[in-house]
């Protein structure tokens, strides 16, 4: 028997859950609050459900400091699903405003308002992706699908300058992004703040999407949600699955800036979008929807909503007033010497991504210039230690070593202490 | 401190689950088959996740007998997003069947086959919806969002002839389904198996279903799966969300004809469905991708599949040769003890929907004609007994009693000391 104590999990996500929130969670299981009931089968609408659900929300609300104007949505969509919700939901919000603009000048003349309306549509809908790595290539083949490649504009595509492969994020001055223009511009701007397939983080908030009429900027945090300080203004959905840093699978956590729900920003009808060629979504990923419900318009998977609360609300307690930047310190650090090692011994490993754009989550390199029996043989001798899910996607292969909350810093220092003894032994 | 050894829970759903089955998961949670790491936080793609995917899929196929040529798939939609989910992938179905048999007329001139399939869902596209309850009437709610008023027939809507409620399933003679026609027919026929709200099952398969011909059938089977046997060769889709019989709120489970994949079954190209006006569809509902990818075209939460196979595994071997049968005998026991009580004082009780379509998994019923204030102090009573979770649904009122698999025979008779002890101190 193995127990928790005896290993360090790596895994990319489904990630390691602190054992004391695990602990608690197999009593609540069994009765919840000594009512009789487990927390799996209490009801979605009682009391107890919606205390889970504000203390989530209040634990992500000062751990992020997100201000009064943004609401907290949980969803089951996966972060996958949030690639299509984005786009439905700002697609949607941009034909609208868009109709209401013709309409007041047009006035009652609905083919006129339709047909000028198809023309704005056919013209000006754009979404730009900035494809980073494989999940932000993958939400940009949903936007695709969904919408059609006239509409989606590809503003950077990062393996082109670096040999088909992802790993490098080109100078802002090299983006193709749509024109900014006041109340125009394009639908959204979508990036993945974190590739956790190619470890490749955005060091900080793109500068080119600030400043006057910045666009509606979405951002997929999956797996590095809660692990550094997040200026939540500049963003106007920000989301991630919370198998990484927050919970287990089974919730989505979207952070949705208000202005984009009604009465503020309207959604355009299903007639309408389908008469104009474009998608409608299922009502389970309508934003307007799921917030005008507390995000029980269908059954939400409390316990999964709980585990999350309790993993956050660990942290508020953990860093007291520095809220997130407690734990962004502590990633930091972590990263910092994992990379430090690898970097010592550059005819043993090779860090995957560019310096400038490594991912303090998911430190992918290889061992040996990517030698697969070698890197077999690495992977055996790290499990021996109780090393744990070092393997790297099983599209890029090597190896990943995810560095999420959960990991401590004694796993970490344990990886730094494999990671010294192969290099010298090799 | 109450145990659950004191209560009997009848909410419905997130429904009781069983004890020995949250006992075994509050030790997995922690650490799985000894290695160290809990259910929650292994890979999705480890083996260990496909062995728990397998068992869950042979123990369902076990217990309904379901045929090599029906794949099970599950999805993280709940029942709402699969009422999105039937809609989009049969729609895109049929188009595509249409497009295929219009091309092979016309041959290469792509504007006239385009005319023509214009032309053939214009006229044509139909999906037919027997509404009997909330959640039919949800789900013919939303393919009206997403296909537009003009393909839906409501072939039924049973509050017609009800006085404007739900409580009956008037006879098939009075249901105004699409006319049959060979290769031809509407898209899908959509039916609630039991309306969790208004307590009202369908006592079997409709006759007109069936035959040379038969429409491609639709069914919700959320609250009533794997309570009774089903002839699954007669339905297209059977779907659920498994947080009443099955497991937890968190996964969809989708048994689904193999015909309707490819290559039997091509679906239309998005870019078409569009130039339709028809709907495109999230990636994370597309059936041909989910089964592709053994429902793991993105993170599925594993820990609620185990519960699924645990709950099923278990009822697999409690019944033997029985299969289903097993548990049908002793629901049908329960729901007949509970509604042969409520039936002996008519005085204090009444039921709410028909006899004939009385559900044996939601029995509805008002206590003293609906006094408000009398149907608080009969809750408040059971309360007191353990017998917990039976106030009826918001939207309808008066009292519910979930009858659900964990529910045991000795809960069931708890309830019917009580409405025996009720009535006669009444």
């Amino acid at each position: 028997m193995v127990n928790r104590s005896d290993v360090h999990y790596f895994g990319a996500g489904p990630a390691p859950l602190p054992t004391a929130v695990l602990e608690r969670a197999s009593q609540v299981l069994l009765n919840y609050k000594d009512k009789g009931i487990g927390l799996c089968e209490i009801s979605h609408r009682s009391p107890d459900a919606n205390d889970i659900l504000a203390d989530a929300k209040q634990a992500l609300t000062t751990l992020l400091d997100i201000p009064d104007d943004y609401e907290i949505l949980f969803l089951q969509s996966g972060g996958s699903g949030e690639f299509s919700a984005t786009v439905y939901n700002l697609v949607s919000i941009w034909v609208e405003k868009k109709r209401a603009k013709i309409a007041e000048e047009v006035g009652d003349d609905k083919a006129e308002v339709l047909k000028r309306l198809r023309k704005a549509v056919d013209e000006e809908l754009k979404l730009d992706y900035l494809v980073t790595g494989s999940w932000s290539l993958k939400a940009s083949q949903e936007a695709t699908r969904l919408v059609g490649a006239q509409h989606v504009n590809v503003a950077l595509d990062a393996r082109k300058a670096n040999g088909g492969k992802f790993g490098t994020i080109p100078p802002e001055s090299e983006w193709n992004l749509t024109p900014r223009k006041s109340g125009g511009g394009p639908a959204l701007v979508y990036f993945c703040d974190n590739e956790t397939v190619d470890g490749v983080e955005f060091p900080a908030f793109p500068h080119s999407l600030e400043g006057e009429d910045a666009p509606l900027v979405c951002a997929d945090m999956s797996s590095n949600f809660i692990s550094r300080k997040v200026d939540v203004p500049k963003y106007a959905v920000i989301f991630g699955g919370a198998q990484k840093n927050i919970g287990n699978t089974g919730i989505a956590i979207v952070i949705l800036r208000k202005s984009l729900l009604p009465p503020a920003s309207m959604p355009a009808s299903p007639d309408l979008l389908r008469e104009l060629n474009l998608p409608v979504g299922p009502i389970i990923l309508d934003y307007p929807t799921i917030a005008k419900n507390n995000s029980l318009y269908n059954t939400l998977p409390i316990f999964d909503v709980w585990v999350a609360s309790q993993v956050m609300t660990g942290l508020v307690n953990a860093y007291g007033v520095k809220r997130i930047g407690g734990q962004e310190e502590i990633s930091n650090d972590k990263a910092r010497q994992i990379y430090e090692t690898l970097d010592r011994y550059p005819e043993i490993y090779r860090v995957v991504p560019d310096k400038a754009v490594r991912s303090r989550m998911n430190i992918c390199f290889r061992v040996h210039g990517g030698d697969a029996e070698k890197e077999k043989a690495f992977l055996a001798g790290a499990e021996k230690r109780g090393l744990l899910g070092l393997k790297g996607h099983r599209s890029v292969g090597g190896i990943r070593a995810s560095n999420y909350n959960a990991v401590s810093l004694s796993g970490a220092k344990s990886l730094v202490a494999y990671l010294e003894d192969y290099a010298k032994a090799a």
